[in-house]
């Protein structure tokens, strides 16, 4: 088996082997450049691991990772059209460097280059993959539509919002993980354990993620801090604090998230202390453990021995302790 | 075998029964709206028909018809956006009835949606129709890319042009017949015959289309009569004038198209004028036929016997001589 790490320099050769310098160039320029934006390379890694877990072989499951990985950075790119944000892992966003016409061409050239990525493995797996894939990629433009829908709706509910970032990013881990077993030729019953696993893992994931985007280390984290309060993101921080606000608490805050304001970094500060005073960064870390609690009950259950286990038990606690 | 009307109300009748009316309505709507938009179905029937040719069930062949004209839908959809074009089939677009957020992520999840419906036959044809159908859907999206391009560019050629029609429009009809000839279980040199039919059958009707831009009748055409000469587009028609013209037409000409206008209707009759006096649209329809022509040798040279090969023959004059 192979390390985190190592599988991450997989992946990475892997890309930059990609050699995308196709003609017309105006459309591989910017995918060229978002796919060498580096990121955590999260779902591939996730993939490979799987795989190697059940006793693959990893270079069946190599062009699928790498598909996985262009899918997100393609939704990463079309998301950022959608939310007009800026700034990616540091670097200008495709549509504020080229435009938005560059921008949503270009996301759909990686689209269709993720699934012909994603179908290059094993024939007699193509049907299976192909379906946990489609099913997956249509997930998560609908979890994109429900983020979308509260950022302009009053009544959202921390149910929502949490079936919201499982459609949107828990599902693509849980099937990275799917497909990596099945293509080790893992029973269909191991195959949902894994994707369950998954999961949870992706909502502990996710949910670290909101975290991190109040309270991380804007240099660690690669993102602006303070972005989703910003963009008036409705996260279960937000959520939670109006749960448990009084009535002139709710007022109060509600009126500070909602607020059109001149000093961004006012706002941040402002909202975060509100956030800390009603001990939400408590509750949610209280959540994200209970996710992650649950995503190891699940994985006690995995078919594999101990050693085999190991790597993915590590990666996990890593996810739940990263700052980034 | 089913005639072209019978196969288009097949057609017709599967998308309304797909039932559209899923979570988020957000999404859901606007893909509804497209794809009762109507249309001529040309993709999926031009499948169907050469399944049928080649002896192939039609039941195994009406998922991934389903899906290439989602896909078609799709592209569509998102071209919309790019060249702001506000009236398609009669009706609004999506982004402008919507907005561009909306048109962008139900384009994608039609993109999604597409895949998800080609996938669905049998097992042992997957990988192969996943292979032809992701070239094609990556091709499309370059030719959408060069299409852009040649708006801002001065040095467009006449052969970049038939080579970005080629790619934008002509590959997926290729792609449908070769599709619905594998579905057939058709041999690999049979699919390739058909493909180049197909092919060369999408370039004489994408010209033809082009011709109908020009000088058709808007109710019958659907679209606004015109459309590409308002958006400057470097048709064939364009360039092939620019080449017919002299020196002092020439300059007259690019003025005209290039200028900015209050009064469109005469803009559009001056181009045509001057097209008609230069004899492009006679040109046009002379390389429209030479298409046409090489099409029908690759015709002669199919395996089905001529019965079986007739109903194309209808079908493909009937592209040639269409209104709309």
């Amino acid at each position: 088996m192979h390390s985190i790490t190592e599988l991450a320099s997989l992946i990475n050769e892997r890309i930059a082997a990609l050699n995308i310098n196709g003609s017309p160039r105006e459309l591989y320029n910017p995918i060229t450049y978002t796919l060498e934006g580096g990121g955590k390379r999260l779902r591939p890694v996730l993939m490979l691991l799987t795989c190697e877990m059940y006793g693959g072989k990893t270079e069946e499951a190599l062009c699928p990772a790498l598909g996985i990985e262009i899918f997100h950075n393609f939704t990463l790119l079309h998301d950022d059209i959608m939310d007009k944000a800026p700034i990616r892992r540091g670097r200008e966003t495709v549509f504020k460097k080229w435009d938005t016409n560059v921008a949503i061409l270009s996301g759909d050239t990686m689209f269709a280059m993720a699934y012909d990525y994603v179908r290059r493995t094993r024939a007699d797996l193509v049907p299976e993959i192909m379906r946990v894939f489609c099913q997956t990629s249509i997930e998560v433009c609908e979890g994109q539509q429900f983020d979308m829908n509260f950022e302009v709706s009053d009544n959202t509910s921390i149910p929502d919002y949490l079936n919201m970032i499982r459609l949107k990013t828990a599902v693509a881990l849980a099937a990275s993980m799917q497909i990596g077993a099945a293509i080790a030729g893992a029973e269909k019953e191991e195959q949902e354990k894994i994707y369950r696993f998954g999961e949870l893992l992706g909502m502990a994931f996710q949910l670290q993620d909101d975290l991190l985007d109040t309270y991380g280390d804007q240099l660690k984290f690669g993102k602006k801090i303070g972005g989703d309060i910003l963009a008036r993101k409705k996260t279960y921080m937000y959520l939670k604090a109006l749960e448990l606000a009084n009535a002139e608490q709710k007022k109060a805050l509600n009126a500070l998230y909602m607020s059109e304001t001149d000093n961004p970094e006012e706002k941040i500060i402002k909202a975060k202390n509100f956030f800390t005073s009603l001990g939400v960064k408590h509750h949610t870390e209280t959540l994200i453990n209970a996710y992650f609690t649950q995503a190891m009950m699940e994985y006690d259950r995995l078919l594999p021995d101990d050693a085999a286990k190991q790597i993915l038990k590590e990666f996990a606690y890593s996810i739940l302790h990263r700052e980034m």
